[in-house]
């Protein structure tokens, strides 16, 4: 199953594409969109719309996952992020993606073990998850990546859990 | 010329259309797009995304007034009028609208005279400059007609200063 990852900004809209086989994943493609804060906020957010449409073109995800909010951060950039991610979701939800929200601890958890776990934790567990030869960059990207590893593993999990219950 | 006005957020994103001749404004069309809260948010988003865009091909408007966020509101609400407006934005750009931002105070001083006004006020004035035989409903319909109102004239006064400073 091939699976999208995003971590949405209005500045940087991390994403990874992930293909998991049983308990493996392997890595296809990552990157940052970044919009420039000179540019109006609607071009930007077209910008993050199409560049999210041409990934899951290129690529052919059937599920996403996307991070939720964190809500120890302000009113604007919770607005900010708001509009990029409103963007991200409508892209996906026109390629008909099935879409799962997961919130920073929960993706820090199933990738590091700790919800509490540092940037450099996450980059270094994500390069070593998907057998990459170096760190993903930027964060936005190790970020994205991670979401989909985290979609991926409590995916697998449910899956297990169904099978021991209906055995 | 023809304005289209947005009063954005996930529940409920009002729009109204007015066109404008001279210093006169006339009302085309208003209404409000609903969400439901048991629908997933990327559905909820698709449904403001085209229903926006359904308006702008129905009214043809070249312009469009936008109300910025009142950071007086919590993260939470931030957040998903965020989402909201990400669509909204978007689908105004993609139609090649001139977009204008503007706080709910310049709206409300723009169409009552004060920047605190109250609901009321507010719909029973844009019933007044629009020349309506009854006040339009819901409050969010009513918010974006009074956005577009605001831009006219703002847009009429801006128009007047050149033309004098030019003279």
């Amino acid at each position: 199953m091939i699976i999208l990852g995003i971590d949405p900004g209005l500045a940087n809209t991390g994403w990874g594409v992930i293909e998991t086989t049983g308990s493996k994943c392997r890595c296809l493609a990552y990157g940052c969109i970044t919009t420039h804060a000179h540019q109006p906020v609607a071009k930007r957010l077209c910008e993050i719309y199409e560049d999210i449409r041409a990934v899951i073109r290129r690529h052919g995800p059937v599920e996403c996952a996307i991070e939720s909010i964190f809500f120890g951060i302000n009113a604007r950039s919770a607005f900010a992020t708001g509009q990029a991610r409103g963007v991200a979701l409508l892209a996906t939800a026109e390629a008909s993606l099935a879409i799962t929200e997961y919130s920073p601890p929960q993706i820090k958890g199933a990738v590091v073990g700790v919800g509490t776990a540092e940037k450099e934790q996450i980059s270094y567990m994500v390069r070593i998850l998907l057998g990459l030869d170096h760190e993903p960059t930027p964060d936005h990207a190790a970020d994205a990546l991670a979401a989909a590893i985290c979609h991926a593993h409590l995916g697998r999990h449910q899956a297990l859990a169904a099978k021991a219950a209906g055995a």
